[in-house]
């Protein structure tokens, strides 16, 4: 399942989908002006879309649940989050452009700080900078040789993150992680958590020790913690499911990484938001029928409890929309993979405002884009999962279901 | 599954919720004034708490369909009733505070009236008094004794309600209802619904008949019929699926019993509703994380099919609020297990209002408290099922899906 609709309804197409995903776009009022971030904002292109669009609010998974960037992109994605949970390694690795393999093993690590008695100091290391990260991980390579049977890998992230993927035949993810999500205390030792990961359990401890060890004479960056083991498992694309040739473009890696899970082209990351529009514009003949694009800030700023700034994240973004209205997307939705209210400093369940221009919307004459006009809307409130039915209906590739 | 949420997610919080369940809240408008029960009534205290609330409307199965007392407040614990279905006789014996061990067979009688013939002329032998109940159980204690291997319990409920427990191995409910439903015609006999319960069956009749010739020289109280054989079998609790330590505050055997059923206290049973709240109020520091009001003359005044009184019996519960938002909830629920229109003086199929107060809300300066604000509000219509999940949310005991 988690494939919402019959799969014989997608009809190929010439029509162009662009989904502009606003990270966190969902707030809470501020309790005196009675405004969301987003209907604070100064919007005028954003509202003049959602003037005549279908306005609704996309719920990520179920009322009342939180969910993080991956499945609440995987659902804008259509792909039903609770069927395709995807853990965390698997989503950094893809993040940072390594080519998985079925059967890989990802786990996200952490340069950590550790005292002489093995106790964690600091789970982060200081913070190192991404050059830092790159030789340490460089360090890692040299140093750590792999096991019989199996290949390890290395990969930086940013900052203390790094991957680790194994290769190997038979490893299995049922492993709890190391990170004792507290300082003081040494790591946790690589536990299976259920019966046949033993093996793959006293594998991984042996790589972390070896690890370790290389560490050993790194003044902050001298121990590592695991989260997230996870295993790669490809999902259906968005070309098989959807006929759909599409394309990333993304600041962050993970949101590539995610996207690259269900079969999307990634493009390079652009250096700035307006980067990410002009990437738009240089592929918009290049043959893709539907297009991704991720912008980061409205979560960073909702999570930093900042308001004002998150509202001026929006307006940076509505001041992008003209340019990718003049490329005359059939269909163009606006929304967010999840809430991030700033007054929260969190993601939050609260549903999502989302915007779909195209002319076979019954909307008429609203009142902006945010999310009480969005309650409001024709799209009611419905399960993010959703999305992409409607998304291929406005762009007339769905045919009827029956005669 | 009726789990409606990953249980991994449940965090454990300091945080005091409480659900306050007026019984067949919801209603239909008056044709004159176009005002529902609801919000026809004086009710300051719940429209206040509304202004801010999340507000929503509660389905508490399908559309359409219509629940009992017991399918609508499992519903509104989380339970899905499609999944946890659950016997009348198991909500009675549960009510009365019966003891039920898991394998148990619980049905409830009535005492009724037949002729010389055996046909049956008073479904409820002119309902006895409680006392009179009382006097009749002892009398049949004392008259039909158990069948080998088996343990029989007679428990009173209320006028000529009384419960039958068996406890035995290998007992089937798959039993049909004795009771035939109308007068002038004798009881059904006991027959099995499924192949096995034939021998369960054979069982029940010798009780049935050793307990009516017991009952054979009562002027009124001569027959009995059976009505909803139920297996007990125990639901995981609210601790273990919510890590809440709930507790009811009920008026009612009934509400009490099926709190017992996922694992909540029951406090004894106050005198009237300011007693309600009394209790609440005593128990608000004894350890509990979850409090279960529930208040009934809402749902008796909608089956009398008097408008005035239900709307008064709202009033009644209105007043009781400063006592409960006295004591500082993080979150406050008001609800209805379902709706029971005083104009269709039945339990009905309408989706319910519901309000939750907490910070976490978007509604801001809604007008008061009623089945049009909530069909308006941030919530929209959802299952009565999902209200737990949204519950835990505002209290901040979830966290987020995946990463």
């Amino acid at each position: 399942m988690g494939v919402v609709i019959p799969d014989d309804l997608v009809e190929k197409g010439k029509s162009r989908i662009v989904l502009l995903v606003m990270d966190g776009l969902g707030g809470l009022p501020d309790p005196y002006t009675g405004k969301t971030e987003l209907e604070e904002a100064e919007t005028p292109n954003l509202d003049a879309l959602a003037a005549n669009a279908a306005l609704g609010l996309l719920r990520p998974l179920l009322p009342g649940v939180t969910v993080g960037s991956g499945p609440g992109h995987l659902a804008l994605f259509g792909y039903d989050p609770l069927e395709w949970n995807i853990g965390r390694g698997v989503l950094s690795a893809l993040g940072v452009g390594f080519d998985l393999q079925p059967g890989d093993l990802a786990v996200r690590l952490n340069f950590a700080s550790r005292d002489a008695e093995g106790r964690i100091t600091d789970r982060r290391a200081g913070r190192p900078s991404d050059a830092e990260n790159r030789r340490l991980v460089e360090k890692l390579r040299a140093g750590v040789r792999s096991p019989e049977g199996v290949q390890v890998f290395f990969e930086p992230e940013k900052e203390h993150r790094l991957v680790l993927v194994l290769r190997g035949k038979g490893l299995s993810a049922a492993l709890q992680d190391t990170d004792p999500q507290e300082t003081g205390v040494p790591p946790l030792p690589v536990r299976s958590l259920e019966p046949g990961a033993e093996a793959t359990a006293a594998l991984v401890q042996r790589i972390l020790d070896d690890a370790t060890q290389v560490l050993a004479d790194e003044p902050a960056a001298n121990a590592l913690l695991a989260r997230g083991f996870a295993e790669y498992v490809p999902y259906p694309s968005f070309q098989e499911r959807y006929g759909l040739r599409a394309v990333a473009i993304a600041r962050y890696p993970m949101y590539g990484g995610v996207a690259r899970l269900v079969g999307m082209d990634v493009l390079p990351r652009p250096e700035k938001d307006e980067g990410v529009v002009t990437a738009l514009e240089q592929s918009w003949d290049a043959g893709y029928d539907f297009f991704f694009l991720h912008f980061k800030y409205t979560d960073s700023r909702g999570e930093d409890g900042d308001f004002s700034a998150k509202a001026s994240a929006i307006a940076a973004v509505d001041r992008l929309i003209p340019r990718v209205t003049a490329l005359k997307p059939d269909v163009l939705i606006v929304t967010g993979d999840h809430s991030t209210p700033s007054r929260y400093r969190a993601h939050s369940w609260h549903p999502v405002p989302v915007l779909i221009a195209s002319p076979w919307t019954r909307g008429r004459d609203q009142e902006g884009f945010g999310e009480t006009a969005c309650l409001r809307g024709e799209l009611g409130i419905l399960e993010s999962k959703h999305l992409m039915t409607l998304a291929l209906a406005h762009a007339g590739r769905l045919t009827k279901f029956g005669a």
